[in-house]
């Protein structure tokens, strides 16, 4: 055998991730839908003292069933989510994983439908749980007989919905999750990952909302979106206390540190002023749409803080142009499609104004099909 | 099905950890292994100063590669250790499940011998590992031959080799990971987990020393113990640079906060005051041995931060008369036998006084087979 003796299906592969380029290389980065205002003075000092007094006791273990962070979470939340219903974890990857390790694994099966979140197939492989993908529509969303029909016909033990979608910006209706979670029952979870749930448009409901209706109903969040603590990883859910239960099974003892909880905590407390460029985010975002429309372009419509756009003959061509002017953007989804951040209006200015020259050299196709939400 | 759909394998099960007691129940807590002594005022000073810098930047992710930290890590390992050969994630209860999910997996087995560390089945459980576990000798050590000729029928891709051996403080001597090594070959990896490494006696070496002759070898550290940081959750490995690249592909990016790497990385820059309370704990452990073997009682020989002493008739009996004095030790290891962790010089002076209480009470047993290396 070669050695190191990899599991066979892992040979080969590379790690996952987008190319990290330096700001050098790269000074507007619009790659990962990180948010681009970093945290005020006043947080990171409140932060930095919230990790002083924790670090006053850094040689026990953690507390972990993280109660005072399961209470904060759940009063963040509203919508009546209680602290039993809560469970966090280092980062949305880990919350995914550990539901996957408790309900997936061998001889069950993941269901989502592209595109759709492009870890999600990693999370199944390193569980052994058999990863099926259906179809959304040409528009992005979904239709409720077909993904209906195939759940009956796969009968999965996790469904994964991102909602709003990356890499695509959709949000999903609550009908949709409603007969996704009556369709799949007791024998299987339906996952809505709400990751960016907090940039969703004025009107768009939250599958928080459907909490009390359905017990298999899972909803993912993380802090490194709307929080701007990428770099805290601090991921979490909301869903039935059984569910909840079911992950303690799995989950490594003490996977939270203490700084992390410390961090998040802190967080929370100043969760109106970290959340206060969000809406800023939705206008950039908006009118990113509305701009690239209007250059004749696809622009998905986004409940997110990334507008996925094209469609592109030759989307690495596009890819090139725009980091050779010092922009990266994510080549990611659908053959054709590349898919932008939203930063601060310097950086979207510099966006367009890179995009702009891009796009007189480079040439687009039509979708074959038409993109009828997505049209400008 | 009930309803939550947990994997069959895993229903009924308990959640792992050592029962969590307040300090008004338990005010003398030595069950876990952690070190009683904080870090001081200077290094918390320090560890927030790196926070609140690291916070500056939290909304963009960290280096999914802890290349400083690495670096950091290898310095501190020296033997020749380079940073591609380091690894790092939340404790070593991930670096063991990135092992496994990279190198075990169904149809491979993981093997340990017992007495070993409690949560290894777990991540072989979590990863659909088969496990397999055969058995140390009397005195905790192993027979060599025996263990070559359990190797060579089971052919593990993992054999993990806790050395000190949690809950019995016995160290392997390198001849023990050679002949595994040797005998594993290409085809496997041989964790040695050093998470107690710290704490050896003089003269007892580290696997790091073997690292050179054997490429299938990986040798595991924390900072959770002679650090005194088990709060915040650094574990980390030492192997071929191939092993490393192997679990890049399995880890869940950026799966190591901004924060944790902050932190530890200013640990690591003081490294000899927070080690400074490792050669007292050891005095203590040596102390805490000789007192047990003066009660009468056998006492492993350790190179750890935790005696394993008995042996009683009923051991629970012990525990529970020891938890009435208010010192809570833990109830592991082999049938008949306790572990204690080392305190501070008041703490053990408060397990010495319960112990000599209940001992007054409570039966002991001989063992059946004389404990060579253990007998006072």
């Amino acid at each position: 055998m070669d050695f190191p003796p990899l599991r066979e299906e892992l040979r080969g592969l590379e790690p996952y991730g987008a190319p990290q380029l330096s700001l050098d290389v790269a000074p507007v980065q619009l790659n990962v839908n990180e948010n681009p205002y970093p945290p005020s003075p006043a947080v990171v000092a409140e932060i930095a003292s919230a990790v002083a007094q924790a670090a006053s006791g850094l040689n026990r273990y953690p507390d972990r069933e993280l109660v005072a962070l399961r209470e904060a979470l759940a009063g963040y939340l509203g919508h009546g989510v209680r602290p039993e219903q809560v469970w966090a974890a280092n980062g949305s990857n880990e919350v995914m994983l550990q539901l996957l390790q408790a309900f997936g694994g061998p001889g069950r099966t993941a269901l989502s439908f592209a595109p759709t979140y492009s870890m999600y197939p990693e999370y199944a492989r390193d569980t052994v749980t058999d990863w099926v993908v259906g179809a959304r529509e040409d528009d992005f969303g979904l239709d409720l007989d077909r993904a209906r029909a195939l759940v009956e016909e796969v009968r999965p033990s996790v469904v994964l919905l991102p909602s709003p979608n990356n890499p695509t910006g959709t949000a999903l209706p609550p009908a949709a999750v409603t007969v996704l979670c009556e369709a799949v029952g007791d024998g299987g979870i339906v996952v809505v990952d709400e990751a960016y749930g907090e940039f969703r448009r004025a009107g768009t409901p939250s599958a928080l909302e459907l909490l009390p209706r359905h017990r298999n109903l899972v909803v993912t969040r993380t802090m490194s979106k709307a929080f701007a603590l990428a770099g805290a990883r601090l991921g979490y859910l909301a869903a039935d206390p059984a569910v909840c239960d079911a992950i303690r099974v799995v989950r490594l003892p003490y996977h939270l540190s203490a700084v992390t909880q410390a961090v998040a905590l802190a967080a929370l407390r100043h969760a109106p002023e970290l959340l206060g460029q969000v809406d800023r985010l939705r206008e950039e975002r908006d009118a990113c749409e509305a701009w690239l429309r209007g250059q004749g372009l696809s622009a998905a419509e986004s409940d997110a803080n990334f507008v996925l756009f094209g469609t592109f003959a030759d989307r690495h061509a596009v890819w090139q142009g725009l980091l050779d002017r010092g922009v990266l953007v994510r080549e990611t989804g659908p053959e054709g499609w590349l898919r932008v951040s939203i930063g601060t209006p310097d950086e979207m200015m510099a966006f367009r104004t890179a995009l702009t020259e891009v796009l007189a050299r480079v040439a687009r196709v039509t979708p074959v099909t038409p993109v009828t939400r997505s049209q400008g």
